[in-house]
């Protein structure tokens, strides 16, 4: 076999279309052939020598159990839009405005145990006695006119969301799925025996790929189209909640939750925020019911002698892979859908046998954002190499062992163009591949540790994709950081108060005031602001972007403004005078001014820092010497590959890196060398021809490289 | 005497100049001469018929007595910058950084009683056995490492801020002159004696013109000229402050203040943030007994029947023409130094019997902004025009007794543009008031309130002149009202919560999250809630300005925005649907666009606001229907012609007046009917001459201005 040419690639095979499966098998060089949402393979394909992946989500094929066991299905707290007291009584219809295909009111006694009325002008809960539902309705009396009242009350979540999404973009017409919930035990009866009939029924099938476990990530729709997506968030836990859920957590953890630990003043606790206490437990609750439930449907797989994949989106809420229980279910792979480098490295950095990506696009008529993709007008080709663009960098310093596409395979017809990128992508893929397996890159040295609230449980990701997270500096950091020759490990504010930072050069804090990523109260935490400050004095770095270690209620607004030498008014000191200062530049630190914001209201706290970018007046980057160390400021950071250069001359800064090697002398392109191949291996991101050169140990080698080519040199490195 | 070619009319007199002053005097039309701070006047100008009034700074002219008694000069708190303690003991030397010929360690016993040293890492006070100062230098001990340490101390100023401007500014080497504290007895007692000696050796003088009274607004200068002014707040007490002082308040208030009660987390108390109670209660202190001691001082001028101005600018602390005790001071007079229309209506509307504007550019080689006026390279003519065309606006509106210059007369020579643009604004000057003496104009039936923390005190102002408050959206809005056909005036929240509304039909809040003029935690009182929902339900109106109504802690970051129908998202609605919406526009509504901000994070509420205006996808501009009124929002209010006609049309929307009358065609234009004169005044704000037409009562009226022109037109409406 020739590795560069075939294996570690999944196929998606569709029944009708047999000589295309097969041929485009051989093309690309698969070795196995999957299953997608909405197609399925025949016998011609199954038996054709292929491993086979199945796919199932196993909370959603079983609308005839749903219909006969409606107290099985899903749930979700939901609360009213606020309703403005005109007078002593307020009529409030709860469920208007969310969207009836998906929602229906539970109004069981359980469920309403559940309900709440809330004052939200003052944020008190009106007594039980001053409120009750009837038809729909709650009518509320002795209201305080001219305060908002809401209703949070519990829902049955009557088509699971995937499902719903695919007709409601794709106008399917096929009848709506239902999902069970597994905390029912009846419906967790149910779906075992359904598990064990399936892998009895399909003895081909060599992996079940679990697309995904139960709860999907949240998904609120909207009745009115203008607003058809009221929350979305792709880590939040709103969609595990039951009653039986409720009373489960209060008997472990010896107190209630109520709506109003989900609801947090209408704005739900989205996963860029900080969690509350009780939040920090629910999840952990959560985390290990889906792990001991997911456990049980492995080991069924594995009686079957197949393997047990998951799918890492969709239903995937509960099972992160670097939480707690992962490793105890019991998976074989891990199989990710990526868009980004921070997603590959998502994946690769995950303790499981296989580590799979699922490239884009997925092989459907229009992309996430409704663009044609496989359709008129589409240029899917353009897009793969996109994708391919951003998932290279990071494939050079991760290993990552298969990849794959999914969707309908007969929508390639018509684009060979496609065909051939993808040939090539997976090509370059096996190359990539093949030097990490005689032995990883070199790396600086240099030890980044990006620290937020959720640390390493949400290493890489933020919550979903790049283009849902984009307004997050972080997740800009974290494309960057994918493709930099660095470590890089996720520590949380409580890791950083507890010895995390001595194995560390750089920390990283990205966010903003009162995020997840900026931390918010985590920096009232004097042992978290000493164990920083000693740090960056003994030599340390701590790089801060946007509006890093903010918090109110002290005498700077970043409680790390002493080591940045940069703050942020928050009008409090609008009327102290603010420092003059030069624009310079450090030598070998390239600077993309195009990545940083315009904020203002920033200002130098003493005058010292070195200002390297500007805008309007107000400094946008600095860097400022602090004890032994530096503190870097970033006003904020939009990933570009001049922009991660950047960064990379700033952790080398840093980290007080001489002559890094392997840095290119133009910021678009990027090498690897990977010491037991003997092989430097250099990217250019560009969509035009590079020329250019590349450090190595006492010399530099020249290059020159086409539109976004990969170019492998044999170089000996002495020491 | 032609009332439009001669009088109310201030000239600034100069000896050694005296044909030049008694020239200008008839050119100008003036009936008074005055001296200025660096020039005299002499017998023969003193002598010739005029009104003279004459500058005293009654805390400034006695450096012989404070050498005498340097305990009897003004203070200050000011703190340390913050040192990290690398160990167990810290150095701090309280006075790097400032400016040391301003200020001087006062380390006397009772003054140490009010030092602290501050652990700001924690917002802890040290405690005093912790702490020893010694040779300009405080020693803190056990301290925590890696926390931050301050000192908070008191000083002496040496030097008088005016002078010490004067100085720095121009260059001048005359001695240093100080200041006395009028709580000093033995300084208090020499002042007065001075005084009365004063009137006896100046028998000319008709007017003494005090300039201003005791205590300078806040100027903290720093030894480094990369941040000369480390702190200037027109309105701050700061340096009102001394042991003797604190300790009158303890007696009087029942409870001591301490050094962090100015120094407030190294921030001071700006006047643009709300104060804490104790600042509320120390500014009372301290207006009580400015107005105590300067009615001593006008009641030895009105012995000598001279009569008492006051300037309102410099050390006016503690004298605001708006609070409870300026009238029984008994002044005759205010003189207000104008760049804005807004100063203009502030001075208009102070309960006094002269209202004399003096304009700008002053008389000196230089502007306040450095460029130049009276010297090569300045146009000063175009200055006084630009400051015309503000103040203008506003006279139309109201009445104002006189107007005046200041200054270097002598400098006058070799810009005869700018004698003629004098002698031009004298005359429309005198035109506009013969026509509010005869009655004033004509006023629409809109009756507006700003909204914010301090209410009538700071009436039109925020702290200062409109350059040094234009990142505040209010003083945009200010000078828009200061020449709008509206009724206005400045409610606090308390007020708004006690009945203020009944009298008006729109409410302005216009502010950033936390400072005065939003109002932070005013929005906390359910009761201001409450006063406010029912005044828009029931037909009034609302117009909010960048961040109005926000804080912390509900289900909405604006209070205010169920009637505004938009919110700001903090963070925690990152994952929330935005509703899409189509910019409209409404009849009768002039957008400005220019003048509003390019905010992110805004969000329809729930679809239902019309936008007006939006930049990069998100709402800029709304009108949303509450109840029977109108919540209306602007993200941001830059003040011009233009957006000051936006704001009207509102206003006229908001208070439902149909076809209202004097609206030009071009916003650019504006008029003023004078009903008991039947003459309608027109004006152009543009460079450019302008034709339009002006809406009277059933008919339009064509008019063709010149640029800048003002026209007057005989006009007899009927009812």
């Amino acid at each position: 076999m020739d590795s560069n040419r075939q294996g570690d690639f999944t196929l998606p095979g569709e029944a009708g279309y047999e000589q295309l499966t097969l041929s485009l098998a051989k093309t690309w060089g698969a070795d196995v052939i999957r299953d997608s949402d909405g197609t399925k393979l025949s016998d011609e394909i199954v038996k054709a020598g292929y491993g086979i992946y199945s796919t199932i989500c196993i909370i959603r094929q079983h609308n005839a159990f749903a219909q006969a066991h409606p107290e099985s299905q899903q749930q979700v707290f939901l609360c009213s839009d606020p309703v403005v007291a005109a007078g002593e009584t307020t009529v409030i219809s709860p469920l208007d405005g969310y969207f009836t295909e998906q929602f229906e009111i539970n109004a069981s006694a359980e469920a309403m145990a559940y309900w709440q009325v809330y004052d939200r002008t003052v944020n008190q809960e009106v007594p039980r006695n001053k409120w009750k539902y009837q038809n729909g309705q709650v009518t509320v009396t002795d209201c305080v006119p001219w305060h908002e009242y809401t209703v949070s009350f519990l829902c049955w979540r009557i088509w699971e969301e995937i499902n719903m999404y695919n007709h409601t973009t794709n106008h399917w017409t096929s009848e709506h799925l239902r999902q069970l919930d597994p905390r029912h035990p009846g419906a967790w009866a149910y779906m075992c025996g359904w598990l064990e009939d399936w892998c009895r029924q399909n003895p081909d099938t060599t992996v079940v790929r679990f697309t995904s476990l139960f709860y999907n990530f949240v998904w609120i729709f909207g009745d009115d189209m203008r607003c058809r997506s009221r929350f979305t968030d792709w880590a939040s836990y709103d969609f595990t909640v039951s009653p039986a859920a409720l009373k489960a957590f209060e008997a472990e953890y010896g107190y209630a939750l109520t709506a109003e630990d989900f609801i947090n003043r209408r704005n739900l606790q989205a996963t860029h925020m900080p969690p509350t206490p009780a939040k920090r437990d629910y999840m952990a609750f959560i985390q290990k019911f889906v792990a001991e439930k997911a456990r049980e449907l492995v080991d069924i797989v594995h009686r079957y002698g197949k393997k047990a994949y998951v799918f890492y989106d969709d239903s995937w809420v509960g099972m992160e892979p670097y939480g707690p229980y992962f490793s105890s279910i019991g998976f074989d792979g891990l199989i990710k859908c990526i868009f980004s480098g921070f997603e590959c490295r998502l994946c690769a950095g995950v303790p499981i046998e296989t580590h799979e990506i699922r490239l884009h696009p997925y092989l459907f008529p229009v992309g996430l954002g409704g663009l044609p993709t496989f359709s008129e007008g589409g240029a899917p080709e353009k897009d793969a190499l996109q994708y391919w663009r951003n998932a290279r960098r990071a494939l050079l310093r991760a290993k990552i062992d298969r990849i794959g596409l999914g969707g309908y395979l007969h929508l390639t017809e018509g684009f060979p163009a496609f065909v051939d990128t993808i040939t090539r992508i997976a090509g370059e893929f096996r190359r990539i591949k093949a030097l990490h397996e005689a032995g990883g890159p070199s790396v600086l040295p240099c030890r980044v540790a990006v620290l937020h609230t959720w640390g390493s449980l949400r290493s890489w990701t933020l919550s979903g994709h790049f283009h849902e997270t984009y307004m997050h500096p972080l997740i800009h950091i974290n494309e960057a950081l994918s493709g930099l020759p660095v470590e890089v490990k996720f520590i949380s504010f409580a890791d950083a108060e507890n010895g995390a930072l001595k194995d560390v050069d750089v920390v990283i804090n990205a966010g903003r005031a009162g995020d997840a990523w900026s931390g918010g109260e985590a920096w009232r935490s004097e042992k978290l602001i000493e164990a920083l400050t000693e740090f960056v004095y003994r030599g340390g770095a701590f790089i801060g972007v946007n509006e890093p270690s903010a918090l109110p209620g002290y005498h700077t607004c970043f409680r790390m403004a002493h080591m940045l030498g940069i703050d942020l008014d928050t009008g409090v000191r609008v009327c102290h005078g603010k420092w003059q200062y030069d624009v310079e530049t450090l030598p070998g630190v390239f600077l993309c001014h195009e990545a940083l914001g315009r904020k203002d209201r920033l200002f130098l706290t003493d005058g010292k820092a070195k200002v390297l970018s500007d805008a309007n007046g107000v400094p946008q980057m600095t860097v400022n010497q602090f004890g032994k160390g530096l503190g870097i400021y970033m006003s904020d950071f939009a990933f570009s590959p001049e922009s991660a250069r950047m960064l990379l001359d700033l952790l080398v800064l840093a980290a007080k890196i001489q002559n890094a090697p392997y840095l290119s002398g133009d910021p678009r392109v990027e090498a690897a060398y990977y010491p037991r191949s003997q092989t430097l291996l250099v990217i250019n991101n560009a969509d035009e021809a590079v020329s250019t050169s590349v450090q190595l140990k006492g010399r530099r080698l020249d290059v020159s490289l086409q539109p976004m080519e990969t170019k492998e040199f044999s170089i000996l490195e002495g020491e």
